[in-house]
């Protein structure tokens, strides 16, 4: 598959700069790209290699002053790059065509037009699978479950019983939807287990990475939003909802009932506790312990959190605190 | 399946406020319940949901007053509702009675009554499972492994081989248990693997959520004692023991060798270092770090942790940190 | 399998104290240990236990003072204790030999000599894997997959399309490597994920633990050196580079393009993140976060993570912080 910078510049709606009939085969990265090849600079700590990279074309933000290469330049160029590496690289085909002779689908589940489920993998009674999804190999869905249409299901996901899922939703390996939250009652003999009766919903064009946990609801469901993405190894408790368009980076915790708004970033490791709020568009950065609920466009930071100017100040004043603490003994000497 | 109010109310002992005859058909969560749904009150934080829940009936803490809607009253309104939840909600089925055709059993293992064995499962050579235990669809069971009477297995849950699991243990998917600790000896060509040859032993009731990881004893076992539930994504590494009815939130860290006594709780992302020990009763609040062993019955919290009441002080002073800087200038200039 | 003390002290090389003709058949903590067990201490903590336990034999570290059993001295106990390990426990037969008939493997995949592929697997086309490689049952390897010899990859491993895996790797149960980064680029109407193209790399003997995520690169690798180690549930994120023999504790994250030399260690639930370095030899302390870029051989803690002695220095400052406050204020009316 080869394409020319030129078509490639008119497919994202960017200004073309040099030779349009340059060949472009592969998308790489600015240190190791070679012939062929069309890369690009988001971020302002790689644009050192635009004067050494071997790279056909790059991709640029607009206002560079760069002409060493062929380039197109565009006022969104990760974005602009993304379509690139959709028209460089087709969507890959599922292991397998259709119902897999392998597979164990119950005769009571529905599966629309289009629909592969790959080999070992199994589908309980009454489960729907809508138009077009992918069921990879060695994947789990329970019963009555409801899948959406264009989904992609890696191998290894586990889907339990009466979990929702919209359209267009991609669920990475090792991922478990549905299992049972954490909720016991303690009383004078130990602790009683309280049957998690409630289910999953995840909405159209959610992302979930590898190996997350998202817990059924313990009455009711446990929501994520159209839009969100959740990075691997995330933990999302009994009842918590969370609203479009947020994004939930690595190993963040998120216990039960809380809710996160829409457009929400928490960074990698974030714990929240339970019952909480965290308003639209909050931000917490990484390794934050959140334990209040906090307001619509606030960004929060550290352990305990703290809007993030707070927490900075803190963090300069700590360096000095040992030497203010000798400050203090010489005033007291001389008082 | 419905129940009248009266029932409930006789089965967990609690006193019957209005009409007894209230038809329940399912328990909902209070903000969305409606007609047939019973409701619960364990948390201050949703009272106010009492004047408008479109619940039947609420279970309710002795001490509050109200009479807007039939209600039962419970010295421990969380517990009489898990006890309600098990009334309405009856265990469900296996995915398959008996052992699946597409199992994969050693011809060496030994199955009690009732057991189930999903599609797609494996069970190795020499391993036994107790009677009315039901292995899920997906599970990989080693070789050797014991499995008491009752538990529930998961689909995808992995036990290797040697792990002896006692009665009524619930798994959920994803989780691994009896993997290789993290041994390795280092030496003048690099790091030497240290074979793990122990193994991992869980007592009677035990629940352990999904995506978990407890590995091997490097020599000896690995210790998870009676009635202690753990969440999902933990990390309990080699020949940790813990004791009975802890409570381990999700996303916990247990680093080698040490020991929790009895009732021990860890709140989410706890990250324990090894060789420590965790007297009974012990808390531990969120993202703490524990670096040295604590007494029976403390309260800790905090990065590293302390008892709780200083590391409150601690926090309450850190905010007037940067306002202490310019109030000792001031003192300095002055002197 | 019973071997003389005299034979495992010629083994490792170490000097034979006492009756070199007792008998070991095992290895147990020294705590539990008896009649035909070697035991080991290499760490001071378990000194007392010399005094008491029952174990046949002992190795010790060259200079303590010990005669009260038969005992190897070495000046790296722990290391002669791990040959004496292979020694006593042999490698484990997998669980089938050759391609099992319930495996799914392509018919363009190609096995090497030795190679066995346990029940209920997938190999994806033009899948390759090295001479005597042992795939356990329920792992899933995809398409243009490269594995070497002699590597051994425990039951519901996920490879996904493209990884390179060298020789003598090991993969433990529920790892997941190729996962898709997370990288999406935000725009006028929401997030458009970026396609993930890159691959990830692993070279040789490089042990991996359960539940581990190791996302390919968005173009071109993630890679991890040879020699490293990786404990479980760590989260490795897309085009991350690891150089040789590090150590990786459990719930560490790193985050994006970030690089680490040789011999890093990071102690568990460390947080990266992303597109810094760390030099050689850097060791980071547990739960630490850190930001910023750590010149080779430094070691870091806290979080914010700063040299350990610094942030030593603010932790002893800090319990006094509250204290602190009391004097400035009695400075001030002083004043």
């Amino acid at each position: 598959m080869s394409v020319t910078l030129k078509e490639l510049a008119e497919l994202v709606g960017g200004r073309l700069s040099g030779d349009g009939l340059t060949a472009i085969n592969a998308a790489a990265p600015i240190a190791s790209a070679g012939e062929g090849d069309i890369t690009f600079v988001a971020n302002k700590k790689y644009e050192k290699y635009l004067e050494s990279t071997a790279a056909s074309a790059v991709v640029l933000s607009d206002g560079i002053a760069f002409d060493r290469l062929p380039a197109i330049f565009h006022d969104n160029p990760y974005y602009a790059f993304a379509l690139i590496l959709d028209r460089l690289y087709p969507e890959k085909e599922p292991y397998s065509r259709g119902i897999d002779p392998a597979a164990r689908v119950a005769d009571s589940a529905i599966l629309g037009n289009g629909v592969s489920v790959g080999a070992l993998s199994f589908v309980g009674e009454k489960s729907v699978i809508g138009d077009n999804s992918i069921i990879s190999p060695q994947v789990f869905i329970g019963r009555e479950v409801q899948i959406g249409g264009g989904c992609k299901v890696y191998p290894r996901v586990t889907i339990l019983d009466g979990t929702k899922i919209g359209d267009r939703v991609t669920l990475h390996s090792g991922t478990v939807i549905g299992s049972d939250g954490f909720g016991y009652a303690s009383h004078e003999k130990g602790l009683k287990k309280v049957s998690q009766v409630g289910w999953v919903e995840i909405d159209d064009e959610v992302e979930i990475g590898a190996n997350v946990t998202i817990d059924r609801g313990a009455l009711g469901p446990t929501r994520v939003g159209r839009g969100t993405k959740i990075d691997n190894l995330v933990q999302i408790a009994h009842n918590v909802e969370i609203g479009q368009d947020c994004i939930i980076v690595a190993q963040v915790g998120i216990s039960g009932s809380t809710k996160l708004g829409n457009g929400v970033i928490l960074a990698g490791q974030v714990g929240l506790v339970g019952h909480i709020e965290l308003g639209d568009g909050v931000m917490v950065g990484a390794q934050s312990g959140v334990s209040r609920s906090i307001p619509a466009g606030k960004r929060y930071f550290g352990y305990p959190a703290r809007e993030i100017m707070e927490t900075k100040r803190i963090e300069a004043s700590l360096r000095k605190l040992p030497e203010l603490l000798k400050r203090v003994k010489a005033l007291e000497e001389k008082s």
